[in-house]
């Protein structure tokens, strides 16, 4: 049978683009923790991520909504505000301490980047932070004093069938996906699955800090932007009632893709877009990837189950539309285009193809569509 | 909100050129209770059924298998066949009493049809049978006496994380819906859903004798042609299951559509196609129909909720193909054409449309393919 | 291993003391409809049954409340009524059409029982209704006329976690569980599995009318009395999910005995107590039984996987306490002690056994709690 | 309402007989990775970890069976033994670097232990390794090499309904678990949440390596034992199916307690026993705890819903039976009697109670059994 190949190191070798390591040791990233996003109809996307989604406020203002998950206890995971543009303000992380914030100053001043800090923090419920624009052009927010709330975990008389219980992960499009890895190792994230061709071509990797598949992901395109944030629930048919629901509320065009089982990570997901297109996953059951040497699951871009392992279509729009990010004087940051092979074009099409089984041949899925 | 309308009785007329409604009274029918199906490929058939989907063999020899599912105590629900053609040999229905059969006898007599009777039954397992070829041109089988096997219930160190518990129904294509109904209204079925559009049109409709949405439904199309035979699961994990092992055998080109929710019926779902092409149904958790006022719904054809209760695209081929059917000789019926309008092509493409919220105006589907 | 007998036909024969059995034809039964039972303290029940459980409230005053399931349409499935007795008022099931009123008159005038009709119908939402005092002591209603309500199937945004989707079935107490079958088999119901010992003592009898498991059971004890009432859920996560929230609400006392899987019937269960003690069952999965020759499952009174397929222990509470049941001017009947062996006393404590299998001898369950 | 107390850093203050904390530095625990038990009847422990639950044999000779968790990606999580007498010969942690081996030797050496080192490993498929008798008895073990074998994580083909995923946990029995907790917060072990009351006095505790609620528990009782091992899946009806499953097998006296839903860590649960008696936990959806300031949860012992969220009673045989550890020379470690109440006593029968509402003050469960 057709099968991902499996290394225990980096599949991706650096480049010679690479951005250069700092001497200045990287802060230590729990995990992904937030992030902030400019909604341009703050009620519709309360409307969104509370009513339907069932998001828990833990606190918000004629401005601002700051929501967490069931099972958090920092203040927030979500932050939508209401601004001119659509777009994300802030990819937000953990660190272990406070003095990891010196670190990420040193690190991403050595690279060169613009860097802020603010002792106030940027957000309700967050103290002393570091954001900065990085490398790829991401805005990138570090923080280790943060306001706890109530664990809502065995709140049980609160949770809806699609209980959302935690923050999962975060995708971002850039356009040179192992030049961004090589930034992200130096970094401290380590590659647990990518995508590539026969020929070296890296479509999209997975990286992690806390021992899932990832705490983001770098997909290949024109960037930089944001692709999705992710939350997690339990079960498959925590999942499952989401979209009943939306069907139910005649929203179901808010869902863009799935649901279905991931060939990457093996999670099951559904993609849903918000009032302003930005895109949310709905995630669960990964897997434990917290060894150094976990092994790291290259999939060939042809195999038709590596985005879908039931070989289900991915639609168009989930590979060309994506989320602006903002610099730090809140502008949206330029795209640039990605140069490499678009995963779209080599799969879906009159050129491109993918195959069930490789022994096969090649299956051209456009003539199926 | 857009809803379908409900109705407490048939929401579709008898057409002017209906068959006539014989006076000897309709045998009383239980329930779908098998299908035989003719296979050109025994082993790969026996693979699919039997290693894929777990059902259970009661007996077999070098020319015919003999299946159940969990749940079922009489000798099979579905009978495979090594034959020249793919096609399928009967719709069988149980009856309530062997004097059922002498009634099923006079009523297709009288309607003209060919009629067929064997004492020793036409497949294993099963005695005195009634075989006719009906008004609609199906293979119509109806027996009574059948030999018990173990019911496999209990068995859960048997069972299979996908595990097919029963025969929920039948499917059948055929070009004049309303004639199809009125005719299956004679024989003692009723309406429980049925999809028509503004102009009266019936595009498919579903019919009960057990109380569950069906039994059989028909579905607009060339015909006479069996469209699927559906088995249920008890839950929604349970067809995930199918579709995860499918991959992990790399065989998710078998998945011809979902899993996903249906509008009519409620039902959780999933669409495979046998290495013949015969199209198979996971079914999972409709609604119980046996009140005689049993409210029908009736769905608009454009409504972009009605066969995915979440607006996921149909999949040309599931509109399209269907298996042919036997006459009582073991030859192919031949096809009469639908004349009335085709589903797929006022939902689908350049002159179809569908909405997911009927005020917000016709929204093209075909625009975003 | 240890099975339970299955046989062909009721395996309960009919006692010397059998009820005569009527020459009226009895009324034709669709199903368990709805029971009425008398609360001392309506705002604690609505709180238990609307709060917690989740019924859907069709219609209330000061006096009364009526609920249903989330896949009814008939007006409702329970009525709860304030009164200054704990009891149940009715067991009430539709027939399949108005003339079987008459039948249900004459059919219990023959048997010399306490017989009342009301045009206008005892409670809210129903018509003409026929109520009786049972040759067993239990208030029986018969009733066809119904309002239609809102089938709320399709209306995932009202659902919780812990949905209920159908009125499922009664369960009796009565002191002869022999005599008790043979009035109901003349009744119209079929027996589907019943505990008997190796003397022919019967424990108990489940019977049904729609092709469930059952519409009603008998269990053996002083009587009549009301064991419960109980619902469906569609999957086991739901019946979880209650207990769950009934944990969250620190009210996980109202938890008697489950959640489980039983021998019997095959399905996932949960007993609760509402605040008068009213136990309620909360079920899911049993099997299709609407064949006439279904299979009828005796099981040995001492196997310890009859009443919880895993051996969890039945709690004492579960075989000794009961609801009392009302004649038809509202009075308590009064009970009548139960002659044959106890369940309990049979399988449980110093002079009862059960075993996990049966070869490896008895098993004393008593020496382990 | 009731609810645990939460604090943000350990709850336990180490006591005065404290083990002393080493000056070298702990090694660097991943994870707890697996378990090396001793059966009396390898044939029949393989009949229960392979036949009934699923394990993956990745290796196994006449003496030993070498088993994985379908996630897992080592060589195996449980070493199975034949040996003379039941008992545990290895709790076995998987380290960050082979250079956290000799951490580990200097650390316990520092203590005092005996401290054995075989560059060979102790079990197949394992290298360089070190063992240890603890300073609370237990047999300790670290390794970092480890051979790689598949990760069947995708291998839905060879998935049982009950598949295990993952080792989530170790449970061990020990008199002081103060004394024992802060021994293994110097190993670098955190505490999730713990049971005390009003005296102060801990009845367990919860410490993990790895972000969830734990790696190791410290349960109070006669010590050294090993309390049970906890094997995850991915969700509840995967744990129902093995209940299922023993029923169908006729070994449902296999089951201890459960299945349930735990207060402490939130996750669904079952508990079994092996042919020998050693306990086997399965386990599903605690919370992630990897932030240096997770909230602590306090549970009062009197709290009826610490153990079971839904109050189900926990069998005396879970509070007092556990397996015997072996020394480094293979010999049965002798018992240390706890000296602090138990908490069996302190919830249970005449003397002890335990509360569903705090506030409706005692409430006597012994009075109800």
């Amino acid at each position: 049978m057709t099968e991902p190949v499996i290394t225990d190191s980096s599949p991706i070798p650096a480049p010679a683009n690479r951005v250069p390591t700092p001497t200045a040791p990287a802060p230590d990233i729990l995990r992904c923790a937030y992030m902030e996003i400019v909604v341009t109809d703050l009620a519709a996307s309360r409307e969104f991520y509370v009513d339907v989604l069932g998001l828990v406020v833990t606190e918000e203002d004629e401005t601002t909504i700051y929501l967490r998950s069931f099972e958090e206890f920092i203040h927030h995971n979500l932050v939508l505000r209401q601004g001119p543009v659509a777009a994300v303000a802030a990819f937000s992380y953990r660190v272990r301490t406070p003095e990891d914030l010196d670190k990420a100053v040193a690190f991403y001043t050595e690279l060169g980047c613009r860097v802020e800090r603010n002792a106030a923090g940027y957000t309700k419920g967050i103290g002393d932070s570091v954001r900065v624009e990085d490398p790829l052009g991401f805005p990138y927010e570090f923080f280790h004093d943060v306001d706890h709330v109530e664990r809502l975990a065995w709140a049980y008389h609160l949770q809806t069938p699609g209980c959302l219980v935690r923050l999962d992960h975060f995708n971002q499009v850039t356009p040179d996906v192992p030049r961004a890895v090589a930034y992200m190792e130096d970094l401290g994230f380590r590659v647990t699955e990518d995508i590539q061709d026969e020929a070296g071509t890296t479509y999209a990797a997975w990286m992690r800090r806390k021992p899932t598949v990832h705490d983001t992901a770098m997909t290949g395109g024109d960037g930089p932007r944001m692709h999705h944030v992710a939350f997690a629930t339990h079960e498959k048919h925590n999942i499952i009632a989401i979209c009943d629901k939306l069907g139910a509320l005649r929203k179901s065009d808010t869902i863009e893709r799935g649901p279905g089982r991931h060939g990457v990570s093996n999670a099951f997901y559904l993609y849903l877009r918000d009032p302003d297109g930005h895109r949310v996953e709905i995630y669960t059951q990964d897997y434990y990837t917290g060894d150094p040497d976990n092994p790291v699951v290259t999939w060939d871009v042809h195999d038709n189950q590596r985005r879908d392992w039931w070989g289900n279509p991915v639609v168009p729009s989930w590979y060309t539309d994506a989320s602006l990010v903002l610099d730090l004087d809140g502008q949206p940051q330029p795209l640039v285009a990605r140069t490499d092979d678009s995963e779209m074009e080599v799969t879906v099409g009159a050129d491109g193809f993918s195959y069930t089984r490789k022994e096969d041949g090649d299956f051209k899925l456009g003539h199926t569509l």
